[in-house]
């Protein structure tokens, strides 16, 4: 037993591969990604939910292994994997252009998603989820201060890291410049902007968030066409990164669909 | 040094207190908060923050105490609380009159959210902080599998916790049948339902939020008024749970206002 958890540990995530667990992660990620690796189980596969992933693994190509608990919750540095566990290739990055392409393809303006300083992997997937239930066509993360897309954002996103377009740049606003010239107008999510409930969002949009505690750096920020704010009617004067850019993407979502 | 830090140790965290930590949570609690027992810092006070932290402190009459580092993070149990903790009471859970008694005073329809087993305490604490946000008037929590208003949820909510009216109800059916009595519509945020973007939201509402793995139960959603959607473009078909509160929180915010 010893051997075979020492075997597992050697061959899982390495830097062209990653660990995906939690149940529904896996079967996103198993829904949208081309090949998996392996598929490691902790328990015995006899549940429907295990039952449907384990199919789902074996479509993909995956090798299925049973290891103990204690091993799988090593691999996954987590206790919280529900006895399940993904090892497949790594998000591959995107260019800037597979990003318009994507775009060009769906026929509708561009949508695209911008975090800056993004630190946090749950907001950071949380962010990517909601880009992606919007039917957002891509999102952009500078290299520096800003999470990578690691397993942790991929378990928040819920999968949807594997389906959406993200592309890593090193120069992020060099990258805004290259974009703003192929005719993206860019919106800053900050404090003290326009109204966004009476702002048009209708054109082809970047949707710009920054952290939570320092919010959009002032380069990015005046790089952007306008800063666009949400009402706040309590105490507490910000919103939790992830929801604000949730609400402002379904916004901008309504918009166009009205 | 040892005994100093024992000493902390043995007077924190009681049935009747909690600790906040993180430099945005205690302002933010010490904001709104009517009293705080203990400020713990493991830092020199002298930056900026800190001194503004400590002044806010001694305002809400709380002991400034310089802790290790170690001791800090024991105390916290957890190493994010940039240098600074604050020990003070705990929620003080209201009833749902004194919910419909805030209502009433702010002249507005009555607005609050329901959590129906929201366990995970970030997902808990962002709901509280858009539900600040946008001005609503109550958060009604069950006694049962719902995560209670802990250290972990305050945190997550900046410290909305504390400024806003939170009802923990043994009998959630009970409570919403009650609510509903005195007029309340209630909207159940789930799939397969109206589009919440084409559904009046304008009257006296309270939105329910149910889990992200399980929704809203079966009995509560039959209680509801009405079922909501948020429209999906993408492949992953469901949103975080707190992202899709806020859209839908301040749905129901832009609906009211324009």
């Amino acid at each position: 037993m010893q051997q075979k958890s020492n075997q597992i540990e050697e061959t899982a995530q390495t830097p062209d591969s990653q660990v995906i667990y939690g149940r529904n992660s896996v079967i996103e990620t198993l829904k949208t990604v081309e090949a998996a690796d392996t598929l490691y189980l902790s328990g015995a596969d006899t549940d429907k939910a295990l039952g449907y992933i384990v199919a789902l693994a074996k479509q993909k190509g995956a090798v299925i292994k049973k290891v103990p608990e204690l091993k799988l919750s090593k691999l996954c540095a987590s206790e919280h994997h529900q006895g399940v566990a993904l090892l497949c290739p790594v998000c591959r990055y995107c260019t800037l252009d597979e990003l318009f392409e994507n775009a060009a393809q769906s026929g509708e303006p561009p949508l695209f998603v911008v975090t800056d300083g993004i630190e946090d992997p749950h907001n950071l997937g949380a962010i990517i989820r909601t880009a992606e239930c919007v039917g957002a066509h891509g999102v952009v993360i500078p290299k520096r201060g800003n999470c990578a897309v690691t397993s942790a954002v991929h378990r928040a996103s819920a999968g949807a890291c594997s389906c959406m377009k993200i592309a890593r740049v090193s120069n992020l606003a060099s990258a805004i410049r290259d974009m703003k010239k192929r005719g993206v107008f860019f919106y800053c999510a900050d404090m003290d902007g326009s109204p966004a409930f009476q702002t048009d969002l209708t054109g082809p949009a970047a949707l710009v968030v920054g952290s939570e505690g320092f919010g959009v750096s002032r380069l990015v920020k005046e790089l952007c066409d306008i800063t666009v704010s949400l009402p706040i009617r309590g105490q507490i004067n910000s919103l939790n990164a992830s929801v604000a850019a949730g609400v402002l993407l379904y916004e901008i979502l309504r918009q166009r669909t009205q």
